[in-house]
Formats: structure tokens, C-alpha cells, sequence
């Protein structure tokens, strides 16, 4: 039996369901950060990260297209900014292109998706289709993973710099730039959230969004996983590291 | 019998189009410059045009939303900068509210639509699902209508201070503006088009979307002219001026 909930009752929903459903349990993760990882398994991840990456302004202009407020497609349009950049070589997605630089893939070849896992793809365009489909407080509420990301991103960072010759801090520098963006942005959307999720029915909504948000991201790990590490079934046509 | 053009042979077809159809050439836009409007007929028009202002950032984000590339991307978002402005004083949308404002319209009316003529919304609308549902090629085709813009806006500011007593320069802010901002964003996309529409189809595809942008303008016209020119037949529910 469900019930109306409090601000602050929403805010712990939200942060239990990231402690038992955010992509840092799963065990590529484990792997990733703890050193565990081939540098093809490295680069495999990476490559297929990067569609995610290329997505997420095409999703958040989705969602500004769906904003009447002005002010919310002000403070959308940063995000924007965020990925794309205000020049070539700046923004997140240029950073992600430094990165899968640094591990020595082919930039044409990363930018092309040919290498893509199926799964990967299916998965980010469910989170596209989402935030065009859904109610627009269902479309914010699947941006809170944000909340749980600059942790993630402080593991990554000391972990694959710690344990990676192949790795460098410069090749690592979209995870330098993007918590203190993580943190402005979830904030905000945690907060619209709360203000806007004022029935039963929105406030379930509303987790469910989330937990959607946190399934697109759990199976593309899923999805590294079965091709990569365990039972290492590469999908026909997708990436094969060379090492 | 159609054949390939050159690109200058595409620029001067859709100058063409614009020096046949574009919606200076509308009745209702001579009696508004020519000072023959009463102050009912201006509030109608920008009641009903603030709808069209409105609606454009929202058109623009569904335009990025469609671009794979970042830089379009880019060039883009800056027509959401321009509308939505930085901050809740600034940009298009801000100061056609203050031409609303200055034109003794309430703001909160303005701003439900509630005082819309049908055709208004629906002639908007149908730009908006142009841009969604056209190639990526005829969408930015349909902003082309800029390329004229610059000219009426010029003839509007000085025949609309010249002939209403009712209309001040600060309340004509909105026209200051934007001509250096249509002129560099027709610029960007005229060149876009001449480079990327290389086939006898895509050429037509080009054209044909001017043409229909060109007839949401003139549609909106007709329908002012039609509920408060002549014969004055007003929709029920729409805006009735009071003098």
C-alpha cells in the first residue's frame, strides 16, 4: 500500500533506490575500477560508453523541447554546454573522444558506432525514447543517477589511475571536469523533483524513472560483461580487442 | 522539368520564394507599418505572434535534438541563448513581453494563450512538426524565412513609432535586437543548405520548405486580418479589443 510521501521521504527513496540499483554494484564495475580489467577490456568499455556520451545532449534537447518554462530551458540548455562545448576540442563528449584516444582506439572508428554491442545501443535509445515519451517530471527524475555519479567517478578516477599503466590523469580528464557539473545538476533535478511530485501516483512515477534510468545503465554493464569478461560472446560485427 | 542547381542558382530560387511569399508582403503587415492599425488591431497581433515567439526555442531545441553533430549543435544553441535570453529579463521571448506589456496587454492573459486564435496556434504548430518530422535539411530550410526578416523589421520599427502614438522605442526593443541575430543565423543556414542539398529531390525538398514556412506567416496574417480587419469575425473564446 503506497502512500503520499514528504519531501524529504522522496529524497531517501531516491538515495536507497541508488544504493541497491546504481551501475557501481555491478561487478564490471568492480573489475573496471579494481585493476581487474585487459586494456581491451578497457577500450571496450570506453567505445561503448561513448554512444551513451554522444546521446545525452541529443536527450537533453529532447527535454528542453518539451519545456514551457523558460527558466527550466535556461538552466537545461547548461547541460548543453556541459556535453557539447562552447569550441571543438572542449565539452564532455570531446573529453570522452580523449580518453578513448588515450587507449589507443581509432578515433573514426569510435565516432562511426560501428563497434557497438547491440545491447548498448537499444539501451541508450531507451533512455532517449524515455525522456521524449514520458511525462516531463518522469524525463527529470531520470536524470538522478547524477546524484550517485560523483562517487563513481572518484573510484574510477584513483582506481584506473592506480591501476592501469595504459591509463594516464590527462587521458582521465572528462571525470576531472564532470562531478561538481553532476552535483549542480542533481541538485536541481532533485529538488524539481520534490517540488513537482505532489500525488501518489507522480511520486511512483517518479521512482520508476529512476529505476529505469538505472537499468539502461546496468545493462550496457550487462552487456560488456557477456561479450567481454564472462562467457566472452561478442556480438557479430561489434568490437574485438586486439589485446 | 526540374534540373540540378548550382548554388548560387539555389540562392536565388529561395530569394525568389521570399520576394514572392514572404509576409511583408501581407495586407494586414501594410496596414500595421502604415500606421492604419487601431491600438486593438496592433494588441491582436502581438498577442497572437507572442505564441510564435514562444514556440521558437522549443522548435530549436527539437532541430538539435535531430543533429548528430555536435558543432551544428553548437551553432544552433545559440538561438536558444538568443530567445530564452541568460537571465528571466533577457532575450526574444523577455522583450516581446514587454512589447506586450507596452501595448496595455495584461501578462498573465499573454502568456496563457488563452486569447489565441486558432489558426494561430494551429499555423505555429504545424512549423513545430515540420522541424520534428522533416529531414534535418528541410528543417533548418524552414528558418530560412530570416533572410528576409531583417528588412520588415526595419520598416516595422520606424512606420510603427512614426504612426501609433501608443508605441514607444523601449517598447520596440524586441526589433533592435534581433536583426544582427537573423542575419548571422540566415547566413549560417543558407550556407548549409547551398552545400548540403545536392540532388534534384533534396533541392526541391529546400524550397518546398521555405514555401511552407513562408505560408505559416501568412497564414497567422490571414487570420488576424480575417477576425480584426475585415470582415471582423472573431473566433469565440479569442482576444476582443476593447478599443
Amino acid at each position: 500500500m503506497t502512500s503520499l510521501l514528504t519531501e524529504a521521504e522522496i529524497e531517501a527513496r531516491l538515495r536507497e533506490i541508488g544504493a541497491r540499483r546504481y551501475h557501481r554494484l555491478h561487478p564490471f564495475h568492480h573489475l573496471l575500477h579494481g585493476g581487474k580489467c585487459t586494456k581491451g577490456q578497457v577500450q571496450a568499455w570506453a567505445l561503448n560508453r561513448y554512444y551513451y556520451q554522444a546521446m545525452i545532449p541529443i536527450k537533453d534537447a529532447h527535454l528542453i523541447a518539451r519545456c514551457d518554462d523558460r527558466q527550466l530551458r535556461r538552466i537545461w540548455r547548461e547541460r548543453l554546454i556541459d556535453h557539447d562545448g562552447r569550441a571543438e576540442q572542449e565539452g564532455g563528449i570531446a573529453r570522452w573522444l580523449k580518453l578513448t584516444d588515450g587507449l589507443g582506439l581509432d578515433r573514426d572508428y569510435v565516432v562511426s558506432l560501428r563497434g557497438l554491442l547491440p545491447a548498448t545501443r537499444f539501451a541508450v535509445e531507451a533512455y532517449v525514447h524515455f525522456v521524449q515519451e514520458k511525462t516531463l517530471l518522469e524525463a527529470i527524475a531520470s536524470s538522478l543517477t547524477e546524484l550517485f555519479s560523483p562517487e563513481i567517478i572518484s573510484e574510477r578516477l584513483e582506481g584506473m589511475l592506480k591501476n592501469y599503466d595504459f591509463v594516464s590523469a590527462n587521458t582521465l580528464a572528462y571525470f576531472v571536469n564532470r562531478p561538481p557539473q553532476a552535483d549542480r545538476d542533481s541538485n536541481f533535478a532533485l529538488a524539481y523533483v520534490k517540488r513537482h511530485a505532489r500525488t501518489v501516483q507522480t511520486q511512483q512515477a517518479v521512482f520508476a524513472a529512476l529505476e529505469f534510468k538505472c537499468d539502461v545503465l546496468w545493462a550496457m554493464l550487462d552487456a560488456l560483461h557477456h561479450a567481454y569478461v564472462s562467457p566472452k560472446q561478442i556480438s557479430p560485427g561489434a568490437f574485438v580487442p586486439s589485446e
